[in-house]
């Protein structure tokens, strides 16, 4: 993720003050690609058969992640306009679907792993909560961006509450 | 492989939609970055004596997978020009001559290795073929743009059929 | 850590020197991430227990860090101008009690690990005098921007000097 | 290592080679930091004592290679004026010694080490001889820009010759 903060080329705080739109769409996604970044280092983690569908999951999640700094962007240099907050939260729907057939892959992979199977029953209900959420985001756009912001605010809060389960899977 | 997408500077669909030919670009070296990614990934997993042969033909690929990304964006902001196609193609070549290169040294190093053989056997086959398609799909660029494009797609979908044996070579 | 140092256009000395105190920030950063970077990959390979707790303190720990290159550019630009000199400090300093906080999180999900204990012990203290003269560094912007660069460069001194302890720890 | 090709904005051929002393030199830098990684790489893989001095001798040298992008980039734009290729060569050299110094470290906590001191006795021997040469190197851009050159790659050629040594000592 690179951050889109242009230098601005005075010292005064007006300039610095300028920049908030970007730096708050900038704190966004930095929250949301750490989530997704602490999710999965920890499930990849617990797994121990990886296959071609599992692989290819991963890099189809990579694909949706790779766009977001484009989508942070565009919301940031245009003050949360309607458009950019629309293709913001379509594209981390993306995100969360593709988060979600990664979890299916891996289920399908690794049937007799019980610890991993627990956390993956807890994940993929969190998954399916927040893409739910998400899908009624990128409409919400329209009505006011801030809605869509809230929205996938509620996501964040879901998915920061500590995931017991996948730090017993790892101690185990 | 960084993103060329530049952000446009207002919130408009016109404006997003004229990024479309750079994104496809992006789509299509994300697809072959993955491919090689993947494939590398598993195959340097699996062997277990690295010479200074093999580290120099991994130096060779990475160097001309290194230029695909001004080569992507030569094309994408050229709207797939004949040039461009062409110089790609014959840069996705040479990675995919370099991969070759690098299997072959691999394969010298470790004769022993019966899992391996067996995987390198199946990928060299693959290597050979989608080489001599790349290297058909170079002059189809002064045909049309779009033939070299649907070489390149057809060499895309040789690889992403799952090789079974890549996985049993790592499960055991 | 991206290196923001503009190519010049023409060859002559001249263009070089203008780039002096873009050259001075960027030594400086490289500086601050090397050791963050050292304590902490140290650190991070002598713990054994990671949950949350600590994946979400080290989360926000990159948080601070990635907006150093940002505050490190804007002080370069600006030649070590009050505001930015301001801001970098400030940043720094949430680095710092960012960094103090892993220590905190680490702590408690190892209380056993006696060797780590000691590290932490060691870490800490310097961390509290660290954070403190950072403190200090922030409003001293004000008086002269230079004082600040003295603070922070005392800082890195006591961090730089050898961690005996880490060493052992690791040795063991 | 970035890419600092800038894509031509039409599709001729001319755009394109306007770009070679840029892609020249980044051929080079290519090469310096490819045989910088592959004999880095195998060394510290070797060792088995890191302390706190081999941890600042290896940061050291990574800052004078994280210059040699914005070298790099200096000469390839001023198509090798003489003080482009002189910096180049200067830090070049930086990267050389840091290297050495490295290598003492190293040398120094892994007494016990047979096989790597093997190893270390044979790159302090051509890191030596090549430190030598980029010292000439430097001032001889003021003859002509193409003796450095010529010189560098004498470097390179020197350092490319495969070790055997590594690779017994990995086996082993």
């Amino acid at each position: 993720m690179v951050l889109e903060l242009k230098v601005p080329h005075d010292t005064s705080w007006d300039a610095l003050q300028g920049l908030w739109p970007i730096f708050l769409s900038y704190v966004f996604s930095f929250l949301m690609l750490g989530i997704y970044w602490g999710n999965h280092h920890h499930l990849l983690h617990t797994i121990k058969n990886v296959n071609g569908g599992i692989m290819w999951a991963n890099l189809h999640l990579l694909f949706w992640l790779s766009l977001m700094p484009f989508a942070t962007a565009w919301v940031g240099e245009n003050q949360f306009g309607i458009n950019p907050v629309f293709v913001y939260a379509l594209l981390a729907n993306f995100c969360g679907i593709a988060y979600y057939i990664l979890l299916l892959a891996i289920k399908k992979a690794n049937p007799d792993n019980e610890a991993l199977q627990e956390v993956l029953r807890k994940q993929t209900k969190k998954g399916m909560l927040s893409n739910v959420i998400n899908t009624l985001a990128i409409p919400a756009a329209f009505i006011h961006p801030a809605l869509t912001g809230a929205l996938i605010i509620f996501i964040y809060i879901i998915w920061l509450i500590p995931d017991r389960n996948i730090e017993k899977a790892i101690k185990s």
